[in-house]
């Protein structure tokens, strides 16, 4: 159902750059993390596109972070997804060619004003497009995880695990990771992203674009917990998320209500059960 | 011109953990970074407040949150705010009394469309209420620093100096800070926040409603450097930007176009300068 192009922009850049350690200046070549802006665009059935969101996103898997934030947001179902695209608009810039991605859905045609045109986000953004605080807090919870729940051993290995497959943050130091992984610990699929709330809408479209139910024993986050990331776990059917920093208040509390077990600051000696 | 009230809720909460230490379970407390939202209502003269945004924050100078992000988006400029204050709807949920703050301006009558209503945004977000990739990458500059601009050894104090001032993140490990300093290192301001936007809107709001220029030697940043963030820093007439952690692509890109010198990877033994 996908039909991506090949010039699109790496995932790094190289740089120039001037390094100072104690009293030495090295001139020397470095590698950036690739942060641009992508604009999803939502076609209901045979209507004109609608533009829905901009999120700066490191691009890769751009087909897959559309199809994810629609599900995550609610908007469509895995089942509503009918074509992936870059955009072909004539007027557009040749510059954002691949900076602009057109998700097909069938039965969305009560599309929410908020996601239409004047609604817009960012690159670590749950919370965008809510028109309140009211609205801000919708959960859009999917069915419990009724499965198995991953082991306290487990769990502390899972962010070394995770780790091992963030290769652009080894060469950038600049971009986080999500993961999602089964109950026993096996990763079934990781994304990395300058936007943490991208790796988690590109884990999701990764199974959903695969064909894969995007629940999920186990989320596997390399930095903090908020709010819109528990949001984003309860609506895709996660049992559990294991993160290497620490839970807000806010993602506490929706991760109890959602029933979703929620592990913090872990590492192979250390982890914190906050519910 | 500010009003606040007494009854808020505070920037930590205090909940019920258990820490698995190699063989060890403990029970203990433990502290939560609040994480809350916050609705950005702006009144344009004698006009009704308009709904402009909707972030997830820390609770605590909320009122220079909502004053700097106006300033940074270039809705207003310092001279035309005039009042700011919690909402006083009495339709408002109680709960979320002081999760509302209404900024009254003058001379702003071009309020963008993007700003009213359907437009909203995140805790870690300055692209938020963009409504295409274009609009995205417009950037608001101030007149370009010309003061004095701190020494490669400054740069490399000034991430222990913030660190020191991060009382939040000592409690609770889950919280940005941002900091304006002068050319020689003093820090002018150092605020905390969930988002490492607000922290940045939050040291330009406490100097804006002191009376103060916004303008600045150095942002000094604990996190990561996204665009969003050059761009307002771009908007307060910043000269410098140092940060702990990687800028991206579009950070150095837009730094070195806006005249901003940017360090990254800082720290007592380290720096490396992008620009």
């Amino acid at each position: 159902m996908t039909t991506e192009r090949t010039r699109r922009p790496g995932p790094t850049v190289r740089t120039r750059v001037s390094e100072h350690r104690g009293e030495d200046r090295i001139d020397r070549e470095d590698r950036l993390i690739t942060e641009e802006p992508l604009e999803i665009r939502v076609r209901v059935g045979r209507l004109e596109p609608r533009r829905a969101w901009v999120t700066m996103r490191t691009p890769g898997h751009d087909f897959e972070l559309a199809a994810g934030w629609l599900v995550n947001e609610g908007i469509t179902t895995p089942a509503g997804l009918t074509q992936v695209a870059y955009c072909t608009d004539e007027d557009l810039n040749p510059e954002q060619e691949f900076n602009v991605v057109t998700v097909s859905v069938t039965g969305a045609a009560d599309l929410p004003h908020r996601h239409v045109a004047a609604s817009a986000g960012s690159s670590a953004c749950g919370v965008c497009g809510k028109d309140s605080v009211s609205e801000a807090l919708v959960t859009r919870a999917a069915a419990p995880w009724a499965g198995a729940r991953p082991s306290a051993d487990v769990v502390r290995r899972l962010p070394d695990a995770l780790r091992e497959r963030q290769s652009l943050f080894t060469k950038t130091g600049g971009v986080h990771a999500a993961g999602l992984a089964d109950a026993d610990g096996t990763l079934l699929v990781v994304r990395e992203d300058v936007g943490r709330h991208n790796a988690v809408d590109k884990v999701v479209g990764a199974r959903v674009l695969a064909g894969d139910d995007p629940a999920a024993a186990c989320l596997v986050l390399s930095g903090r917990v908020g709010f819109e990331l528990v949001q984003k776990a309860a609506a895709s059917g996660i049992g559990s998320i294991v993160a290497v920093g620490a839970p807000t208040s806010l993602a506490a509390r929706l991760a109890e209500e959602a029933g979703i077990a929620l592990w913090g600051f872990t590492s192979p000696g250390r982890s914190v059960s906050y519910c």
